[in-house]
C-alpha cells in the first residue's frame, strides 16, 4: 500500500489457531509489520482444560488467559466478525453492546475461527443437551450437577429421584470421556456431604456411537481407560447412537431408553456459518488449503485450525490424510503459518506443515490418565501427572499458569468446593411433571404463564371443595394469579397425569409488554412473530 | 409433638443470621432437637467480601461457604421459602426446576431473610443500575467495567468513549466506598493491558446523599478515607441525590448531569415482600422482636439480622436505639438467639441481646483501609491488612479460608486477570445510539427486532442509491431480516439523530412463537399481555 509503509496481517478467531498465529507473528517480525486479532472475547478459551472446570478442578477464569496479557504489541480488538469481503480486502466487525460496526483492512487475512456445535440432527438434543464449548457452558455444567444432587437430596418423588441421579455424556472422543471422567470425580467428591444420596443411586452413562471409546489413541490405552472408567461406576455404551432425545429420556439407536436428567453432548462439532458463506473453496465444511496453510487462488487469505482442510501429505486423491481438529495440530500449524506470511512477504519460498507429534494424553479425572509419548505408553497417575504438567506447559502466560497449578494444588489439600451459582430467576422453557406435582400453590404468585404442551393439569381450591376443578389440556395456559385473575387466589395447579408444559417467565412477559406497548402507542403493526 | 420426641427448629434464609443460628444450636443441643435450614442458594454469601469479587481480587466462588460443609448434623434444603402458615406451624417451600412444593412443620420458627433491594423510587435506576446483592452481581460489575475498558480501547465515536469510561457508584455508605475503591483498583490495574486509554480518560464518581461519606464510622476516619480516594482519582459529591436516570445520563437533585456508561446502586436496601405478608407486628418493614430476639406474642418465632427490629435497650420510645443491618451485628445475634431457643425448650430463662462491638473497618482497595479497633483507630495499610484478617478470622470452614487466603497471596504476586466473562448473546434491553451508528449493516442478520423508543433510524441501500431512504420514528421497528424480509438483504439501519430503541432477541422471539404455535394449534385464546 503506497499510504502506509507497513503490512497489515488481520487475524479473524481468537483460538488456538489465531492466538499463536499472532503471537509468533509478533515475535518474528518485531515492527516490520502490523498484527491486529479480532476475538469474541478478551480472553482465549484453553479448551482441553474445560473438562475440569466441569468438573470444578479449577476455577472458570483460570481455563483462559487474558489476551493483552498475552499478545503484547498485537492490536486486540473485542467484536464479532460479521462479513469479509474478499475483493475489498476488508472485514466488517461489530463491537459491545451499542452495536458499532467498522470496517478493517488487512493486506493477510488469517481465517481462525473454529467450530461451532450444531446438535440439530438429533431431535430434541439442541433443547435439552448441555454443551462443552465455552468456559460459561463448562461452569454451567458443574453447577448443574451439584444443582441435580441438592434437589435430589430433598425430593420426595422416586421418579424424580432417578432422573435427577442419571448423567449421561454423549460421546466418547477425548471430550466425551475426559467430560465423563470428570463429573464422576466431582460427584464422588460431593457426596459426603449429601447423607441421603448413596454412591449406588447414582447413574453415569456414556455414550458412544463408534466400537470403542477414544478412537485417537491406541486399542489397549483406550481399553485402559474404559476398564478404569467402568470400575469407577461409568456404565459405557459402545456402538450406541441417539436416537431421539425428549424431555423424558434418551432413545438409543438399539432400543434403550435412559431417564437422564442431565445429559451433555460432547459431539456435534460443525463448520461456522460465517465460514460457509465465505466465497472460499470448501471441503467437509472447512476451508480448502495446500500445505503452506495458504487458500488456493488466494494468495493472501490463510486458514488453519479447525476451521482449516489441511492436507498433511501431497497426495491428491480420498487416501490423502488431512490434519484433526486438535489443539496440538492447530498449536504447531500457527508457527508454520507465521514463518510462511513473512515469508511471502519478503518472497522467500514458503515451508509445508508438518506434523511432528509429542503424543496424545487424555485426563481420566480423580487423578488417572491415559497417554503416549514419544512411542511409550503410560496409564494411570504418571499419565495423569504427565497430562497436567504438559499442558501447563502449553499455557501461555505465567500469571495463568501460577494460577491453574495452584488451583491444582489446593484441590489436592483442600476438599473440592461444592457451591452451586446460578442465575436467580426460572428462565423459559419446557418444564416436565410427574402426575402429583404441584406446580402452582395457592397464594403464591406463579412468577410467569404455563402452556400446556402434554398431559392435564388440574386446578382447584383446595379450601373451597364446592368450586369445580378444571382439567387443562395441551393448547390451554394458567398462571399469572394476580395480574389478569386467570387463577383466583386460593386455586392450585397440579399435574393431574405426567405432563409438560412451557413456562414463560415474567421478565419475558414484561419484555413482550414493552415492545406492545411501545408499538401500541404508536399504532405500528406488530412484528411478524410475537 | 406426640410422634416425634424431638422438637424441631426451622431457620428461613440462610444468610449470616440463619447460618450462624444454625451453627449455634447444632453445636449446643448435639443431638436434642433437630435443625433444618432452608437456603435459596447452596451456599452462604460473605456479603462483605462482595466488593473484593466486583474487584476482580477473588474468585466469586470463594466469597461464598457451601452450607453443608459448614453445618455437619443440620438438614440443608435448598429451596424457596413460599408462605409461612404461623396458626398451622408450617412452611411451604418450593424445590427445584419441577417446581416441586414441601409442606414442612416446626415446633420454633427462626426468620432470617434479610432485606431485598428496591431501586422503585428513583426513576430508571431500576432498569439501568448493577446492583451489589449477589456473588453474581458482584461478579458481573467486574465483567461490565472490563467490558467497558475493551470497547472504550476500540471505539471511534468520542461520546461512546467518554461514556464508556464513567462509572458512578451510588451511595456512600460501608458497601459503596468499598465498591467504588475495589472497581478503582481493578480499573487501575486492568490499565497497562489498554495501550490507548490513559488514567486521565477514567471518570470514577461517588455519589453520597448524606453529608459525608461512611457515616458508620468517626468523622476523622471517614474523611481520611474520602481524602485517599480523591487521591486515586475518585470523584466525592457527598449532598448530592440522584432524581432520575436514563439511557444516557444520571441527574442528580443539584442539576448536574453525569453520562456514565457504568451506574452501579450500593444503596435502596427494603424489606423483603415475603416478610411483608406475614400477619407479625412490624416497624419499619422489619419484624419487630424483643430484646431475646423472640415476636412479641408468638413464642415460637424468633427473627435476626436485617429483616428484625432489634431493640438495643429498654427504653420504649423514639430515643430507643435498634441493631443496624451489619453482618456484625447479625452475627452476634445468632448466638444469642440460639442459646433463647434451648432455653425455651428447658424452661430456662432467655438472655437479652447485648452487642459487644470488636470495631468497624472498610477496605477501600488498593492495600488501603480504616478502621477503629477497640477505640483505636487505624488507616491505611495496616488498617487493610487487619481488615482481611479479621474477615478471614469470621469466614467458616478452613477449604474456603485456604482458598481466600490463596486468592490474596497470588493477587499480590501476579497480575490481576482481566479475563471477562459474559453470556454468549446480547440480550433484549434498551439500547442508546449516537447519531450515525450503524444499527444493522447490509447482508447481516440482525439477530433480533429493533423497536424504535426515541429519536430517528434511516434505512436505505447503500450499494442502490436509486432507492430512497425510509425514516423511523417512535413506535416503528426494524430488523428480523431474514424471516419475514422487513429489511431487504442490501439495506442498512442507522441511527440518524441520538436514539433509543429496544432490541428484542431473536431467541425472546422464538420463545415467544413457540408460546404462539402451542396456544394457536389448539386454538386457545393468547395469556393477557402477551
Ligand atoms: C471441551 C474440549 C476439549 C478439548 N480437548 C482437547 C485436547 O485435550 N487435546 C487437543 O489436542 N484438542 C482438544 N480439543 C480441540 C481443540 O480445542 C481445538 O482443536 C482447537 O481449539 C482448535 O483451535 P482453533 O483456533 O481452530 O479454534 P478455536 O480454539 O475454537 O478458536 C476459534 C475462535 O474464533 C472465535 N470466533 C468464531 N466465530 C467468530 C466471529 N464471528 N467473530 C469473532 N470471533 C469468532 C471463537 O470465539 C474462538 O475463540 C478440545 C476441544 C473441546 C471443545
Ligand atoms: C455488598 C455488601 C457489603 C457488606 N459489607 C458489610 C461489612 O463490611 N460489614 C458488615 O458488618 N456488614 C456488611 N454488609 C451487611 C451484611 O451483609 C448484612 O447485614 C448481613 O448479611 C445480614 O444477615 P442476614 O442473615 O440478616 O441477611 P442475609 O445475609 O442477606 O441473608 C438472607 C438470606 O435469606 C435468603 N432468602 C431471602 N428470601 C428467601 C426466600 N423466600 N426463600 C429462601 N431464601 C431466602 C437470601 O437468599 C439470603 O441468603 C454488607 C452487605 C452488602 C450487600
Amino acid at each position: 500500500m503506497a499510504t502506509s509503509a507497513m503490512r497489515k496481517v488481520l487475524i479473524i478467531g481468537g483460538g488456538f489457531g489465531g492466538v499463536f498465529t499472532a503471537r509468533h507473528l509478533q515475535r518474528q517480525a518485531r515492527g516490520r509489520i502490523a498484527v491486529e486479532l479480532i476475538s469474541r472475547n478478551n480472553f482465549f478459551v484453553f479448551q482441553p482444560l474445560l473438562p475440569e472446570v466441569a468438573g470444578g478442578g479449577i476455577h472458570p477464569a483460570d481455563a483462559v488467559v487474558p489476551l493483552r496479557l498475552f499478545l503484547p504489541g498485537v492490536t486486540v480488538r473485542v467484536a464479532e466478525v460479521r462479513t469479509v469481503d474478499l475483493a475489498k480486502k476488508t472485514v466488517h466487525v461489530a463491537a459491545g453492546r451499542g452495536g458499532e460496526i467498522d470496517q478493517l483492512a488487512y493486506d493477510h487475512l488469517v481465517i481462525a475461527l473454529g467450530q461451532v456445535v450444531d446438535l440439530s440432527r438429533t431431535p430434541g438434543l439442541a433443547e435439552r443437551a448441555l454443551v462443552m464449548k465455552d468456559v460459561t457452558d463448562a461452569f454451567h455444567i458443574r453447577n448443574h450437577v451439584l444443582g441435580c444432587l441438592e434437589e435430589a437430596a430433598t425430593t420426595m418423588d422416586p421418579r424424580r429421584r432417578t432422573s435427577l441421579l442419571t448423567f449421561a455424556v454423549i460421546g466418547g472422543g477425548f471430550t466425551g470421556v475426559e467430560t465423563v471422567g470428570e463429573v464422576q470425580d466431582l460427584i464422588r467428591k460431593a457426596l459426603p456431604f449429601y447423607s441421603s444420596v448413596r454412591a449406588a443411586d447414582i447413574r453415569i452413562v456414556l455414550l458412544q456411537h463408534a466400537a470403542r471409546i477414544l478412537p485417537e489413541l491406541p486399542e489397549h490405552l483406550a481399553a485402559y481407560a474404559a476398564d478404569r472408567l467402568r470400575r469407577r461406576g461409568v456404565e459405557i455404551l459402545v456402538k450406541t447412537g441417539v436416537k431421539a432425545v425428549d424431555l423424558e429420556r434418551i432413545e438409543t439407536d438399539s432400543g434403550q431408553t435412559i431417564d437422564a436428567g442431565t445429559i451433555i453432548a460432547a459431539m456435534g462439532n460443525a463448520p461456522s456459518p460465517l465460514v460457509q458463506r465465505l466465497p472460499l473453496p470448501r471441503e467437509h465444511g472447512q476451508i480448502l488449503v495446500d500445505r503452506h496453510l495458504r487458500v488456493r487462488d488466494n494468495d493472501h487469505v490463510w486458514a488453519l485450525g479447525d476451521n482449516a482442510r489441511i492436507p498433511l501429505d501431497d497426495a491428491d486423491d480420498a487416501s490423502a490424510a488431512h490434519a484433526p481438529a486438535l489443539a496440538q495440530f492447530a498449536y504447531q500449524e500457527a508457527k508454520v503459518l507465521a514463518a510462511n506470511i513473512l515469508a511471502c512477504i519478503d518472497g522467500r519460498p514458503l515451508t509445508p506443515f508438518v506434523y511432528r507429534s509429542l503424543g496424545t494424553m487424555a485426563s481420566l479425572g480423580g487423578r488417572q490418565g491415559v497417554a503416549e509419548v514419544l512411542g511409550m505408553k503410560f496409564s494411570g497417575f504418571l499419565a495423569w501427572l504427565a497430562w497436567r504438567l504438559f499442558y501447563l506447559s502449553l499455557i501461555p502466560g505465567l500469571s495463568t499458569r501460577v494460577r491453574i497449578a495452584t488451583d491444582w494444588l489446593l484441590d489436592l489439600i483442600v476438599s473440592r468446593s461444592i457451591v452451586e451459582i446460578r442465575a436467580g430467576s426460572t428462565p423459559s422453557g419446557f418444564v416436565r411433571y410427574f402426575a402429583g406435582d404441584v406446580v402452582v400453590e395457592p397464594g403464591v404468585e406463579p412468577g410467569g404463564v404455563y402452556v400446556v404442551v402434554s398431559g392435564q393439569f388440574r386446578i382447584d381450591a383446595p379450601d373451597d371443595p364446592a368450586t369445580p376443578p378444571r382439567v387443562l389440556a395441551a393448547g390451554s395456559w394458567f398462571g399469572n394469579r394476580f395480574r389478569d385473575q386467570e387463577l383466583a387466589t386460593n386455586e392450585q395447579a397440579r399435574a393431574d397425569t405426567d405432563a409438560v408444559a412451557y413456562f414463560v417467565a415474567q421478565e419475558d412477559l414484561a419484555r413482550l409488554a414493552t415492545v406492545r406497548a411501545l408499538l401500541d402507542d404508536h399504532h405500528a403493526p406488530a412484528p411478524i412473530g410475537l
